[in-house]
């Protein structure tokens, strides 16, 4: 049979075709490390995923993870991964582990894959993924031939953990994957001990900070669902300071005030509008503070 | 009839229309926030978009825009949007205002697409856009369809701006843009008042620092039009500072000399080689000057 | 012949076919800078580049180099480049002397291609790749039609090298590179003088500090292959610090413990378990130390 010549009602057909196509053909991979942006590390990692599966779309999820911070990379991770399609490849390196005994893993949760060292930083991936059932037993990344040939034993983000979305990834362009043969199962994730809020038998709750953002708003532990239906009567009680109003958008308190808000993640933050609540009250991840309804 | 075998001739023919395709193929969004690099806000806007429309192509332009500073965004995308493919849907999110009153809104300006909170963002690429002609009535984004199904009140970026530029984009690929089915027309935007340059009688000129770049370079607000053609013979009066030469590039002074240039976005520069400007005066976004003409 | 109907088998040949092509469809464009990410500058350079090949995929290697800091531009893309697919278009841009009449060059180095300013910034990435032969000769970026049509004399990414890396990214693309037609051929390019590591008569080896990266790590100018094999058995002086430790990998010391290792891209780096070491010994850049074999 002949090449047909090419007809221009083809072009639209394929066209068309193709937007169809677009989600299996641009499978996507996410990065969270503490790698930082002023070195090549990140960058180094994309070279390698665009050898491996040149279609893969990279997102960034952030390089800027305090360094060696587990618990912020969890939490990184965990205010992220429900926004992104099904099938996604998440890849995290918060690894002060890297090149010792500790191992990396791939873990199917939810509609989503994760490839990380085993040092609990899916562990609050893994509590809500849990709710939502569809686990699985994750496997250590053992087969060689999802690694670089020469590995380092100093930057494993480069050397198993991106060759290992790649070929992932490739996988799932190609409608083909074979969870098992990235290794073997292992029975179960290392969890990270994360601080809960405290319900008192007073009715006052007790939580602490977990991070500051960039805006200077502090997220905490509590989520929305931790908190009285009433939110007019409470006050919260944080060292020395009483803060007692609680807003729904920043800009409904006047600038200078600080105020308790729910965030875009579902926690209670602690805010100010138009200026950081951290640098207004000096406090940390880490500290400690009461909620008292009135 | 039966599918034909693939032949070696059909590849090429395939790839060369593809090429042919593939800008339809990838709409162009862009992204302009103070959100930083720190936080997941940034990934998490993209992986709304690209579980939305997967062909998308995401560009950053910054993120580092000052926190809550509109007008330093305004300048952003003034500085940055001429350079991209006609049709680029611009993403624009400093939203100090977000979850108050203030509208989001989409408005076409010369041959792209600007999506933003109504709150003087605009201001500079509509002035600019307005000489060319081509601006339409801007619509307020009140569609719920192209919203995220729950909204909170201090993340538009992800719940509001980012899934109404991905279904942009989704109908840009499609060939098929219906600007009416985001919300209802609106009269204007909302300018913002930046401060044009005052020629006086005298024939001096007095300008304003609009920011500090990467480089400590000051960019002011005077354009390259508003100079005299000879400038050989003029002083920019800076506090207590006099600043006499003017140099066509950087590395025209020798390091330590303050100058003044034009700059790549045509505006009026106090500048340094190899050093900071910023730093070597002091100066910050606000401080006037005067420019004489001997 | 008419359009004939589209049949689900065809899309699974459409789809598999992709897969193949895929690589070649989207040729691979990096920038490497000293830029910064709160400007718009890389933006810029990413729209110009989406305007001229919408296939090219660009990946940041990163844009953290130290203001007009050429050596440290050459170290990351050194660093970076062999971890990118054959035919990847490297673009570097740490440029003081921009505008000047230093030259903006196109060079074929190893399987890869590189543009940049020429002023030593590619001599790392020429010294490795000479060994590895299939150089060849460097052209001058004089064509203007690889050029912006207005050009500043102060942002040669955005008017000369971005365009420039399109134009080879859509040869690439196009199956059709055709170096000569970016500019005449020159005869070499400048180099960088950077000090190589001295052995002394004695067996020791003076070596200097390049860089400190984001986790604090000090990376000399000793590569692996310059190390005695038996590692146990020596002390590296440093100012009034002596080093006896050499580790595999970074969790192997105690927080705290200053120790030498051998690091991800080859060198020799000072470090220290979970802290940082740049901070620990206040060590900069240039700073020189002895190794001695004990």
């Amino acid at each position: 049979m002949p090449v047909p010549d090419i007809r221009p009602e083809w072009i639209v057909i394929v066209r068309l075709q193709l937007g169809t196509l677009a989600m299996t053909l641009r499978p996507v991979i996410t990065l969270t490390t503490d790698f930082g942006l002023t070195d090549p590390f990140v960058g180094v990692m994309k070279g390698v995923i665009a050898d491996i599966c040149p279609a893969a779309h990279v997102i960034d999820i952030t390089h800027g993870v305090k360094a060696f911070d587990v618990l912020e990379g969890a939490l990184a991770i965990w205010q992220a991964w429900r926004y992104f399609p099904a099938e996604t490849v998440h890849v995290i390196v918060v690894d002060p582990g890297v090149g010792s005994s500790r191992q990396p893993v791939l873990s199917r949760m939810g509609n989503a894959w994760f490839i990380a060292p085993d040092n609990g930083v899916l562990t609050l991936v893994e509590r809500e993924a849990r709710r939502g059932g569809g686990a699985i037993l994750p496997r250590s990344l053992q087969n060689p031939e999802y690694r670089l040939p020469a590995q380092s034993n100093t930057f494993h983000g480069r050397d198993i953990f991106a060759p290992a979305a790649a070929h992932l990834a490739a996988q799932i362009e190609r409608g083909a994957v074979a969870a098992e043969t990235f290794g073997p199962e292992i029975e179960s994730l290392i969890q990270l001990p994360v601080p809960g809020p405290i319900h008192n038998p007073d009715g006052s709750i007790e939580g602490i900070i977990l991070k500051s953002d960039r805006f200077g708003n502090l997220l905490t532990n509590i989520a929305a669902a931790d908190l009285p239906d009433d939110r007019t009567n409470f006050s919260l009680e944080l060292g020395s300071l009483r803060i007692a109003r609680f807003c729904r958008y920043y800009a409904e308190a006047p600038p200078g005030e600080l105020f308790a808000i729910v965030g875009s993640s579902g926690l209670l933050e602690i805010a100010t509008n138009r200026g950081s609540a951290q640098r207004a009250t000096g406090m940390e991840p880490g500290v400690r503070f009461r909620l008292i309804s009135c």
